[in-house]
């Protein structure tokens, strides 16, 4: 499966949207990494990953959620359009990582606020 | 208009999301203020509002935008509602401002994940 870097990953995307304006072309590619974790399923499944050592089977990733399998697929992929989580398949099963890096930047941008309270 | 305290402003709520699980109830609050933000022109009003020093009025943010004044009006409803900004009218204009309590608290549950990398 793909591991293609998004664009959130380049490095000089973004400044703290409270530093300045974030342009539009920014505010496009960052909207759908806020958007993937702006639904309760997928911000729970990007929990569970991000907060485990190493590695999550998808086969562990289903059992916490009143949903079918295929509605979890379909989430996860959205993380992982999003830049937010990974994957690899590996016989049977899938395995999930999160992107720390991508959480970070994330963080990053809807941070730095507190000297402007 | 109202100034009431979204649950995201609870500041026991909640542990960055790399550190344990989030819950069901946490996830559904904290999503929906990550949706307000999974909005390209959310996203840019927000940062509009976040980035200026003082309030913002209603006049001086439809003007980046190619979008009609109504829609501009739902976004900032949106982005009020989630407690990511707040306003109030005065005369002729709603005059905004952003909430960095909240910022700050999206900000660190998202990050916090560097020493898992």
């Amino acid at each position: 499966m793909s591991k293609q870097a998004l664009p959130l990953m380049d490095p000089v995307c973004c400044a703290p949207l409270a530093q300045e304006p974030i342009g539009a072309e920014d505010a496009a590619v960052l909207a759908k990494a806020f958007k993937a974790v702006g639904d309760p399923i997928r911000l729970r499944l990007l929990s569970l990953i991000a907060s485990r050592d190493g590695e999550t089977c998808v086969c562990d990733l289903t059992g916490p959620f009143e949903v079918s399998g295929p509605t979890i697929s379909h989430h996860l992929k959205v993380l992982r359009e999003a830049g937010l989580i990974d994957c690899e398949r590996r016989g049977t099963w899938v395995y999930y990582w999160s992107r720390p890096e991508a959480l970070q930047r994330l963080s990053a941008i809807l941070g730095q606020q507190v000297t402007r309270v």
